[in-house]
């Protein structure tokens, strides 16, 4: 096994220390993250860092980095306080990837990439069409994480479209139905596969 | 495609909630958490909300409910400052699952299952034996999410251990090389295959 202290962590180039990081964590979740701004332009950025944090509600949270390509992506959020959370299935990831390029505020990810925005219900916010798993977000929150300035944000689930091979008799959604990736570290892409699904774990008598 | 407001969201049973809402987040990453008591006793919980922070310093988070089972987790880390993560790999579902049951506190998951601890380098918190990634963490700080009561625990890698074949000249762990599974849901742990590795993105011109 390759062993590393903090020190050597500290040391490494700076290109090494982030794919090394990135990669440790194990596998991330893949987004799209949609938002509009007031000017009616509209954004999409990729995201590796949603996490559950609660069914009921239906919370969920996700961390930005101010200094990063999604800052209009939060101004967007902020401003009109939804967006759109959409799952990369493997006919989008090269797309998807490709929203992580710095373009400026007046260009529309959109328009850059084969993505098509679809709108719903009168959601204000653009999805992906095709993703599929679509969710409709209402910004809640946010939390400064100060040991690092990156930023928590909390927001709620308010509409969610699931492509239906998906959705189990129990809510359970096998996401493998879906082709939907996962990421490894800053720029991979993987398909998992379901290997198995357990019963509720109950203390050995 | 089904089609979920919010209203239906809060009108379905727990259980088919729980499913639905803890699927539709995406892959979660898959890890069993290490910690000892001040009297010795160790304790292993499977995690599903690991969160990549930041890289320098190397900082990730994960989310705790304080009503359920990692309780005892959380107290040991509070306590003496330090835990393990490690990653979880095909051979490990099952056991790594089970950890998820709720035994008492004066019980030790390790004993319940095949898993073995490992100590090293003075740590003294215990590794998972033959985990294919091991991080030695220091707890650093909490943040209590009140829109939930859940609470965002961040920490610093201050020890890593990587199976040689995954590390890659360029810092990145390939994670599929260590068979390590990703989580879908509350129960289903999928193996995910590498698709594709993108360059750095940049804008078309």
């Amino acid at each position: 096994m390759h062993y590393f202290q903090k020190e050597d962590l500290e040391g490494f180039s700076k290109i090494y220390r982030l794919n090394l990081i990135n990669s440790v964590t194990g596998y991330k979740s893949a987004h799209l993250l949609g938002t509009v701004s007031h000017s009616g332009i509209e954004n999409l950025a990729v995201l590796s860092s949603v996490v559950h944090l609660g069914s009921n509600p239906a919370l969920l949270g996700f961390i930005l980095r101010p200094t990063t390509v999604p800052r209009h992506s939060h101004a967007n959020m902020k401003a009109n306080g939804i967006f759109t959370l959409n799952a990369i299935s493997k006919g989008q990831i090269e797309d998807a990837h490709h929203t992580s390029a710095k373009y400026s505020e007046e260009i529309s990810e959109f328009d850059q990439t084969q993505l098509k925005p679809q709108y719903k219900e009168g959601w204000e916010a653009p999805y992906v069409h095709g993703a599929p798993i679509q969710m409709g977000c209402r910004y809640l929150n946010e939390y400064s994480i100060l040991e690092n300035d990156t930023i928590l944000i909390v927001a709620q689930i308010e509409h969610l479209y699931i492509d239906s091979p998906l959705l189990g008799e129990d809510g359970w959604v096998q996401l493998d139905q879906g082709e939907i990736v996962s990421i490894n570290g800053l720029d991979g892409y993987a398909l998992p596969a379901l290997l198995e699904r357990f019963e509720y774990a109950r203390p050995k008598k």
